[in-house]
C-alpha cells in the first residue's frame, strides 16, 4: 500500500485519480489544488501525482526533490522551459512526465512504432479516431501521439508528412504520409485505429476505452511504479515489460 | 441465359461487365464503344447495359425502345436533362438506372435509412470510408449515397447538414449532422461504415467490398431482372425483396 | 415527469432502473421486492416497472389492471403459461413484454430480419458476441434473439439451422446455416456483430454497449411510452418508428 | 532481377507463384511438380522456393546444396525428421523455412508476442479468424501461429492453455487462457483479430487479407531477400527490419 498525494485534486482527472488510488488498495495521503502546498503534502505522500498546471510545475518539483520522493507528470501544456526544469529535477528525483497514462495507449504506441520501423514507406498508414460529441478538436492527442509514434518508427517527422481533414478534391494519397481522421458521437470514450495498408493486405492495431478511469488507473500504476527507483527522467513506455528477444515464432 | 449486350465495352467496367456476363452463365451478346451502333446491338440482345456518356445516352434509349428490351444504365455524369430523358423512356421501356449496382450497397442504403427514420436526431450519424491510395476525392460517392440515405431517413437535405473533413478546433459536434470521413491506402477495394452514436451505445452498419467484380455482377442481376417487367423506371432497391411485415421478433 | 413503481427493486437491475428513473426526469413511485404489495405500488404510480420472478407475475399483473395503468415487463425466464397470463391481461391493459430492452440492440434485430430476408440463402450468416470474462454461457441471450431474427427473416426455424462453437475438423459451411461464436474477456459490457457474406462482398450489423444501464434506460422509455396506449401487448419494436415507404433513395 | 525456380509448380500455390515471379519484375527459371528433377532446376536458378510434399525435401535440399543457391521452403506438413534435414542443411545452405509467407501476419505475430510479454495475464487475450464458406478445419493455422506468439510472449505453451469453440454452458473464463473462435462465410480471403482485453480498455491487432496472392507474394520477397546471405536457417520474421531500439516516443 502506497501514501499517494494528489496535485489537481478537484479536477475531473484529479477525482478520478482520488478514486483509483482507493480502488488500487492504496492511500489518499490528501489532495491539493490553486493555493494548497505541496510540500507539506510530499512530506505526507510516498509518491506525488501532478494533473494541475504549468504554472505550478517548479514549486511541485521543488516539493518532491525536498521530501525525497518520486512524482508522476500529467499536466497538460507543457512548453519547453518546463521540459527543462523537468529534466534538471530528473538528476534528483524519479519523474515519469506522459501526454497519455493508458497502458494501453503506451503499448499501442510502441506496436504501432515497430510496425512502421518494419514495414517500409509503401505501406500507407492511417489513423482514425472516435471520441463523444462534445469533443471540440481533432485530430486527438492521442491520435497524434500515435502519428509520432509512426513517424518515428519511420525515421521521418509528422510535421510536413501528414494529411488531415481529406475532403472534396484531395489527388491521389501522398507516399509515405500519414493520415488522419476523426468520427465524433455519442459519448464514446475513445477509440483509436491506426491502419497500415499494403498491397491487398492490411494490418490494423486498436484501442478501446470503455470510460476515462483507465487513465486515473494508468497513472496510479505509473505512482506506483516510481517508488524506489533511481532518479531519472521515465516515460510510461518503461512501465511495460522490456522489448522481447528477436522473434522464434516459427512464422 | 440471357443475351445481354453491353454498350461501353472497352472501359474497365465494360471488361469487368464482360467477364460477369459469362461468370454467371450468360452470353454476351456483344459490345460497342463509342461510334458503335446501339440499334444493331439491341437487335441481337435480350437487354442492354450502359456504363458508357451521357452524350449517347439518348440514342440508347431509342435502340432499347426500337428494340422493344430493357436496359439498365450506370453510366455516371447524369445531369437533369438526361433524367427527364429516362423518365420519358421509362413509358415504353423498363429501365433502372442507378449510381451504384452493388446489392450489398443498395441494402445498407435501405437499412441506414431505416435506422435514421427510427432514432432520433440525438443519435449522431458518421461514415467512414476506406478506398486504395489512388482514390482523387473524398468522400465517395458511396459515402454520399448512405448519407442521402441517412438524411432522406431523418426527413432532412444532407446539404447544409453535413459535417466533412474534421481537422483542427472543429467546436462540439453540431446536433443532426451527419459527419464523413475517408481513408485512403493501399489496395481497398472500398469499405464503408455508418456509425449510429446514442447514449452509451452505438450501431455500426458496415459494407467491405473483396474487389470491384460486385459491381459488375449487380448489373448482371438487374439486367437479368429486368427481363419480362412492365415499362417503368426501377431502382437497385426494387431487386431486393420487399420489406418485410412489421416485426414480430420477440425483442 | 412520470410516476414509475419498480417491481424487483432490490436486484442489480432494480437498481439501475431507480437510477435511469431519476436521470430521466421522472418520479421513482417506490419500489417493492418479494413480499412486497404490488396493488399499493400500483396505486401511487403511473407505470409499473416489472424485472423480479416469474412467481410474481400474476398478482403483478392484477395490480396494474387494478390501477388501471400499463406495465413493462422485463422478467427473465418466463414459461407458456406465463406468457398466456400476459396475454390474457393484455385485453384490459397496455403490456409490453420483452427480453432485451435496448433500443439499439431492438432497431438490429430489425434490420438484420430484413437483411435476412432480402438476401437469399447463397449469403451466409455469422454470429460474433464479446463479453467480459466473467460470462458463464455462450452464446450470449441477444446473439440467440438475433440469430431468431435473421432465421425469422428467412423464413427459417433457427433451431435446426445453426452452428456454434466451430473447432477441430468442420467440414464446409452448411448452405443455410447460421453461425455463432463467443469472445470473453476484460470487462466488455457487450458487443454484437451480424455478418452477412456473400459472393466477394459482406455487410457487417453492429451493436456495441457502453455498460449495462442502457438497458435500465430503454426500459424507463418503453415505460414513458406506454401510458395513454390502448389495452393490447406490445414489443420493444413497436417503440421504433413504423418501417419506412419503400425506398427512393436512388440507389 | 532474380531467375527463380518453383518446386511443386502445378499446385494453386505453384501458378500463384509464377504470376507473383513474373509480377516481381523476375525471371520464372522454371517449375518441376512431381517426378521432375530438382538438381536440373537449380542448375539455372538463383533461387528456389518448394512448395510441394515433405517427400520430395530431402532430394530439393541436395539440389539446392549442389547448386550452391538457397532456398525457401513453404511445404506444408512437416515433421521433426524433416526440420532435422533442414537443420543439416543449413550449414552449408541459405534456407528459409515457414508455415506462413504473408509479410503482414509475420509482423502481427510478432507484435502479438510482444504485448503478451508486455501485459500481464490479467489481460485476456482472444483470437477470432474469419475465412470463406469452403474451409473445413478451425481454428485457422495462422490462428495458431498467432495464437503460439501470444503463449510465447507469456512464457507459456499454448496447449493447455486454449480456449476454442465456446458453446453452452462454460463457465468463467479461465484467468491466462488464450480463447479462438472461428467464423465462415462468403468467400473472405483470411481475417484475424487478435483482441487483449483488460480492464475497462482493449488492444485489437488485425490483419486482413484481400486474397491469397499476399502469401505468393511474400515468398518471393523472401526468396529475393535470401540471395547472398550466409548460410543458416531463417523465418520470415529476419526479413522485417529489425526490433527497433527502445522507444522514445513521448508516451
Amino acid at each position: 500500500m502506497v501514501r499517494i498525494g494528489i496535485i489537481g485534486s478537484e479536477g475531473r482527472m484529479g477525482q478520478a485519480l482520488a478514486r483509483a488510488v482507493t480502488d488500487g488498495g492504496h492511500e489518499l495521503a490528501g489532495g491539493i489544488d490553486r493555493g494548497g502546498d505541496p510540500a507539506a503534502l510530499a512530506d505526507r505522500s510516498d509518491v506525488l501525482v501532478d494533473f494541475s498546471a504549468p504554472v505550478a510545475l517548479e514549486a511541485n518539483l521543488h516539493a518532491a526533490i525536498g521530501a525525497g520522493i518520486p512524482m508522476v507528470i500529467g499536466t497538460t501544456g507543457l512548453e519547453d522551459r518546463h521540459h527543462v526544469a523537468i529534466d534538471n529535477a530528473a538528476r534528483q528525483l524519479a519523474v515519469l512526465q506522459t501526454g497519455n497514462t493508458s497502458l494501453g495507449i503506451t503499448l499501442l504506441a510502441r506496436l504501432v512504432r515497430e510496425a512502421a520501423a518494419s514495414l517500409g514507406p509503401e505501406w500507407d498508414i492511417e489513423i482514425v479516431e472516435m471520441h463523444h460529441r462534445m469533443k471540440v478538436d481533432a485530430p486527438s492527442g492521442t491520435a497524434l501521439l500515435l502519428g509520432e509514434a509512426a513517424a518515428a518508427g519511420r525515421g521521418i517527422e509528422l510535421a510536413g508528412n501528414s494529411e488531415s481533414g481529406r475532403d472534396g478534391h484531395t489527388g491521389a494519397r501522398q507516399q509515405g504520409a500519414i493520415g488522419f481522421a476523426a468520427l465524433r458521437g455519442g459519448t464514446v470514450a475513445g477509440e483509436h485505429s491506426v491502419i497500415v495498408a499494403g498491397e491487398e493486405e492490411r494490418l490494423t492495431l486498436s484501442h478501446s476505452a470503455e470510460n476515462r478511469m483507465i487513465f486515473a488507473r494508468g497513472a496510479v500504476k505509473a505512482a506506483q511504479w516510481l517508488i524506489g527507483r533511481d532518479a531519472g527522467r521515465y516515460a510510461m513506455d518503461d512501465i511495460l515489460a522490456p522489448d522481447p528477444a528477436p522473434a522464434a515464432t516459427g512464422a
